[in-house]
């Protein structure tokens, strides 16, 4: 594109606009021109993931991130607290692997990643032959074939379907059942097709869920790029089988902890609002989409109220999340001392689908009750208010009353990074973060000046 | 995000919808599923990056952009045309080159690159001092210092404008129009600071627009962060100086074409239905954003039709234009041929302001007449249709009545990319491409079904 268009229309509906509503969509328009001038979000993400990098539970890098994530924000909050949580600490280990067998004779090593919470196989491996199925009805089906195999669940991410987290939902039975369910038919181990829609050959890792009284058998997530491989050399009647070794295990539950930065409310202080995202990422890649945007974010929101001077009316809580990804203790942690100190959590924004630009929000109920609020966020082209997912670490607090709400970027990118070693900061593009905060920050300012009802 | 969340949302909305506006919004939905699972426009698009690479107008890669795009046609067209137009052909030449000097010391080789259509410089170069100036207006106030020095325009692109676009605008007058303007004052030379809203080493060239009776200073794009560095340096009262060499050179008007694909309408066959991206290229980068992606989803347009079995009611034309970076000859070309067969095109759309998600469109008259189609658009999240630009390809039609329709996609990295080095293949997304590629479809359905009025 070359020529110039006019700057006219942008600025005559935002005057327009502002003198409808002037003081909050005045005060929005100033939360946005902080966020795009003055934010220090990608820098302390930059940090967040080359400094200090992937950050599992327990890991030695999550530890690292609590310090740094309590030194940053102390610069913008008036308290922060440190609530300790035991989290699990799964270990990948040494080198693990998977040989590609084709009618007998060793192919090739495929790119693989164990599942979060796999056994290892035993040193030297296993080896057996790979069966594929669609679903897990299709397993069962073909349950007399599983005994002594890998089973292969074979089945592609929708591309259809316009949220990419609709997809993941509608294919991630077979990550997270899948190895249990085909273990109460005899398989060794279990492989998946990552939960990803590029066609790549980036495995994506995630928590599997071993179901009690079932053996626990070792999962591993193969590349879309060698599902379509596979797919082919089955659809040629080749005879494949793996050789599998993961040399995962699991140590004690380690002490670690949710990081809670806090700015009191002036009127109602009784009333807390949380804004949040979750410190820990998986063991691959830097944590950048998956969490480290939602963690600098929710840091922004408390430095945009105090450089701009905003004394809210009710508490404003931003908390760091410890364990999202293998066990939600943080979540479950914040929660439980939310009830026990009979705190009023209001409100509840968590920003865990991506650092890309805002679209707008989720709310697990009743989002028609906010949808006065949309005229204040139509200037920066921010209207999706729907009905949907909060979000995994403030999903406990839902039995307190606690409206709970997702923040929604764009989505069509997300599982191109997800859980892999493509997750890095250099994917993450500065204004669509800023972006992102500046839209968090300016509905945490609305919920503190009105709250929900 | 580890946690799975309910499909039941988006399906329940989509169903409901359905039953309320059952044909239209099941074949929009067709499209959508179309362009996701089948379609080419990715491998398209790497074929012209990769194998045909940047293609200005007058280059020989234009010339093999325009054989390929003609073949690439004919799979998916009824009726292929090349419509012959004479274009500029500006040529970079031999290695330009900008070599800072700091208080009379030579300090480093900067990144540049020579303004589109800028005069050489003699052979050995020419150096000069530089002076920095904010703005146009600026300018005029340091009139008399300005004679025999290098116009620094350093003002930065104002990053909070939501829109890019805005951005682009309301910077752009220092690289159009100030190499003329100083100029005017004596100037030996012009720098600009490039048109992008991220801090990084990319010079993005661009047009200049020369004025007549004005002696042709040469003029260069810097980078951003060259800008800020020269700012700091300033600031610092050191005193600068640029030796500047440009090797460019403007030979013959060449023969090029507009490549022209069309699926006949079967009930109002003279009502024509353009929908367009432009073939030519900056001679840097690979021309993917800008606009190798509007070229593969105008041709994606008849090709989802073809494979859905849609008879459009009115003429559908994918239009291919050359020349809009630095000329506009292939748009006006259209125009003028249209006038001169006396045709009705009563709608034209333009995809040019990159391949990312898509979040409407902007007509330059009337939008309103239009919002009765969002619903179809929303289970998208489609929610833009504003008043605004339409595209530089299509702005000669404006006069003929043509409803001017702008394809928006989502705004905020384009700039990183637009008129650099930067501007590849890999920076596209297949699945914000195709999302693009069935939005504008489905809008050409509409438009196809029920005319303008």
């Amino acid at each position: 594109m070359n020529k110039i268009h006019l700057l006219f229309f942008a600025t005559a509906a935002l005057s327009g606009f502002a003198q409808q509503l002037p003081k909050d969509s005045i005060q929005i328009k100033q939360i946005y021109n902080e966020a795009f001038s003055n934010s220090p979000s990608y820098e302390q993400l930059r940090y967040l993931c080359k400094k200090i990098g992937h950050r599992l539970s327990g890991s030695p890098q999550a530890a690292k991130a609590v310090s740094w994530a309590e030194l940053e924000m102390k610069k913008y909050a008036e308290k922060v607290t440190l609530q300790e949580v035991m989290v699990p600490h799964w270990v990948r280990g040494a080198k693990e692997k998977a040989v590609l067998i084709v009618d007998g004779k060793p192919s090739k090593e495929i790119p693989m990643l164990a599942l979060g919470g796999s056994v290892a196989t035993p040193k030297e491996g296993i080896k057996a032959e790979i069966i594929a199925v669609d679903s897990l009805s299709h397993l069962r089906k073909m349950a007399d074939r599983v005994n002594g195999k890998i089973v292969f669940f074979r089945r592609p991410m929708n591309p259809t379907l316009i949220s990419t987290f609709d997809a993941y939902s509608d294919a991630g039975d077979q990550r997270r059942l899948g190895p249990s369910e085909a273990a109460k038919y005899g398989a060794m181990g279990v492989i998946v097709r990552s939960l990803g829609l590029a066609a790549d050959n980036y495995p994506h890792t995630g928590m599997l869920s071993y179901q009690s009284h079932t053996p626990q058998i070792p999962a591993a997530a193969i590349s879309t790029n060698t599902a379509i491989e596979l797919d082919k050399l089955l659809a040629q009647n080749k005879k494949l089988s793996l050789q599998l070794t993961i040399n995962s295990h699991t140590l004690p539950d380690e002490k670690s902890y949710n990081v809670v930065g806090q700015i009191k409310g002036s009127t109602f202080p009784d009333e807390i609002i949380v804004v949040g995202g979750h410190l820990d990422s998986w063991d691959v890649g830097e944590g950048a989409h998956d969490d480290g945007t939602g963690c600098v974010q929710a840091m922004e929101v408390l430095r945009i109220f105090k450089a701009l001077g905003i004394k809210p009316k009710r508490t404003i809580r931003a908390v760091l999340f410890m364990n999202e990804e293998n066990g939600v203790k943080g979540g479950e942690k914040y929660a439980e001392l939310a009830k026990l100190n009979k705190e009023k959590n209001i409100a509840a924004i968590e920003s865990d689908a991506g650092g890309h630009t805002p679209r707008g929000f989720d709310f697990t109920d009743s989002p028609e009750k906010f949808a006065k609020w949309l005229p204040y966020f139509a200037p920066y082209d921010i209207k999706h208010f729907d009905k949907g997912y909060g979000g995994t670490d403030i999903h406990p607090l839902e039995d307190t009353g606690t409206v709970l709400i997702g923040f929604v970027p764009d989505s069509q990118r997300y599982f191109d990074y997800h859980h892999t070693d493509n997750d890095v900061f250099e994917n993450v593009n500065k204004r669509e973060l800023e972006m992102g905060s500046a839209t968090i920050a300016s509905l945490v300012y609305l919920l503190s000046e009105y709250g929900v009802k």
